[in-house]
């Protein structure tokens, strides 16, 4: 008798299969007597489908008009979703996002979420219908129809969760969990049963896809507790929540890989706080993450120069940004230097617990990588490496803190 | 400088290409100082394909669940429309149903409009905005997305046009207007410059697939004339108004052919005004609509027989509804006597008019027709005929009253 919140990504609901499935998921629930909330993405494919339209129309579509579009998506969802219940004899109704009082502010095609009431949600709950909400979704305040941007139905059913007090938040998904590592790089990559909310977060920040971090970010601020796993098997997956742990708990855990930085150089930087500082105020006025930055001083002329690594898509508004900058200070240059690859240990504690990085350093090197850019943070170590040794790296890493296994291991916390 | 509504169906908003298209022809009216309100159906197949999604899903969906689906179907061309707008450089925005005002009763999937408010419609187009609402759609005052039933987007038009009073309505659609016969039986059939609502009406209920009669009757009640012309051309279409006659304006303004009829007898009914009265009460409570009634009395034992046409649609429902009303009376047969086809001439003043029915039936006696089923109504006689020979017999009916002509005609009034 817990009130659940459920969310099913677009892959789960893909086709009407699918969407039968889930039905037959949720029942098991509601047969027990549980209230169930229940948050549907688009079917996979659709949203991707009606951009691709409007884009034939017009190549810089307006974002309201997006909104209003894409809003559709959910709302065939919800609609099949609870015709699948209705099927198999589960009393259910859906509602938009709107219906369900997801309030928004103005910023369409990534609002964020201002108020959420639920609208007459507790009422059908305890009427003993599950209630299908639309994900990704919400109203502004002047009646707009608006939607969250990426991984905006995580966030819905989250922050739902929050607002009703639900006892459980699943998140539905097509892979199992998270695991220690990418399985189809470490053959014995294992699945965690419980991950910590920052760590979670640096693994999101660090490569791995299974959330975006803005939902972690919302969990951890309202104290959610939320399990990712499968809508494809019945399989426990892996609980997110607040792990308090002690020195004596650090592990790593996991390894994450993020392939898609590039390495940039600017030379010849006037070596003085302000310009480096100008130099990180301009890339972060343009929305630029940087990461594992290294600064060297040229002996010969005394310029400094900065090594660092942004996404690959950034490549070309980075050099716009810094050449900009250039001419302002009078000096400078830019390289892109390359493809590499991030990879991460995260783990809470790892960064002071002595033996963590010396363990990381060796793994690599007895694989032949080096590494020039390092970062670090309280449960992160990130290494910039190349590329092609970025698969053997991650399983050397992934056995020397031993987190090779066959079945679950129960890592960080009790 | 007028304020006109436009409505665009399926067909003519089908593609990225028709959608453009349709765009164009708005922004000629707008270029030209005109106030436009916009309403567009679902691009054509889109409903088919939803409602067979879910169906696969669930056999006997539930309305309130098909409704917040097929919402979706505008929802997503009225934003694709004002994206089309604003890529050739026309402010639009887009309006759902609920958005527009388009209050209704709770009935969902044939949802009546209650009160047509219009929302913010008149403040965007006094700021030179084009408002694209999405038809068929309504809100109920419990908060739920109805769907109008068929015909629903041009009832949408025909109400908004009379909500804001506008100076025009039309109603664009995949035919160049309303003919005196169907063009692809008879060669030389017309165009009509202009038909009264009755004629219009007789037209719809009498196999002319042009219109509902519904979104007809709700113009002639509200003095809504409107215009149904093609979205493929640019050619004038024809006005449907209150048109004034007199007898010797009386003329036929087309001929319509309905082959989805069949042939009903029941026979041995007691030959009382009870049960005559039995039969057509139990029909008319199951909505079964009959039409061309003949009733004879069998001389050897007194018993009557009625013959009548219904839809073929309903043969099965009918003979269900007969047999239990049988039993009741404690006599009846019931005999499905085979399709006819209905040939209907359509006319203010008909009926009244000297020689029109002589000249009806001698032009189906020229070709060979004969025909035992007759029904007239002020504006209309219609015959049940062989359906083998309807073309033949529509053609010579069409002759016979001088419709025939190369270029268009004036029908009916000044």
């Amino acid at each position: 008798m817990a009130i659940i919140v459920q969310k099913y990504g677009g892959t789960s609901v893909g086709n009407v299969d699918r969407i039968k499935n889930v039905a037959a998921k949720i029942k098991n629930y509601w047969e027990r007597g549980d209230k169930v909330v229940v948050v549907v993405s688009a079917r996979s494919g659709v949203t991707n489908e009606l951009i691709a339209r409007a884009k034939a129309i017009n190549p810089m579509p307006d974002d309201r008009e997006m909104d209003m579009m894409l809003a559709t998506g959910e709302q065939e969802t919800i609609a099949l979703t609870a015709m699948a219940l209705h099927a198999i004899g589960v009393p259910a109704v859906s509602r938009t996002g709107a219906q369900a009082g997801i309030l928004t502010d103005g910023f369409h095609t990534r609002a964020r979420i201002s108020k959420l009431t639920g609208g007459d949600l507790l009422d059908r709950l305890n009427e003993g219908k599950v209630v299908i909400v639309a994900g990704f979704q919400g109203l502004s305040s002047s009646g707009e129809i608006t939607t969250l941007g990426r991984g905006g139905s995580d966030l819905t059913a989250i922050a739902l969760a929050a607002a009703i007090k639900a006892d459980l938040c699943q998140i539905y998904t097509d892979v199992d969990g998270v695991y220690t590592a990418d399985p189809r790089i470490v053959l014995h990559a294992q699945k965690l049963q419980q991950i910590s909310y920052e760590e979670m977060l640096e693994l999101a920040s660090s490569g791995s896809k299974v959330m975006q971090s803005r939902s972690v970010e919302f969990a951890e601020k309202y104290g959610v507790p939320f399990e990712v796993r499968s809508s494809f098997n019945d399989k426990p997956g892996t609980i997110v929540k607040k792990i308090e742990k002690t020195m004596e708990d650090a592990l790593v855990a996991g390894v994450a890989l993020d392939r898609t930085q590039t390495r940039i150089t600017l030379g010849k930087l006037p070596d003085n706080p302000e310009s480096i500082a100008a130099v990180f105020d301009a890339l972060g006025d343009a929305a630029i993450s940087v990461d594992m930055i290294v600064k060297n001083v040229r002996r010969e002329d005394g310029s400094a120069s900065l090594t660092f690594s942004v996404n690959t898509a950034q490549v070309a508004v980075t050099e716009k940004v810094v050449t900009a900058l250039f001419k302002k200070l009078g000096a400078g240059t830019f390289r892109s230097a390359g493809e590499i690859a991030k990879l991460s240990i995260v783990g809470v504690g790892i960064t002071s617990h002595p033996g963590v990085a010396g363990t990381l350093f060796r793994a690599l090197a007895s694989v032949g990588v080096n590494s020039e850019l390092v970062t670090t943070s309280e449960i992160k170590i990130s290494v910039g490496i190349a590329p092609e040794k970025a698969d053997a790296a991650v399983r050397a890493v992934h056995t020397a803190f031993g987190l090779d296994g066959e079945g679950e291991v129960k890592i960080g916390g009790k």
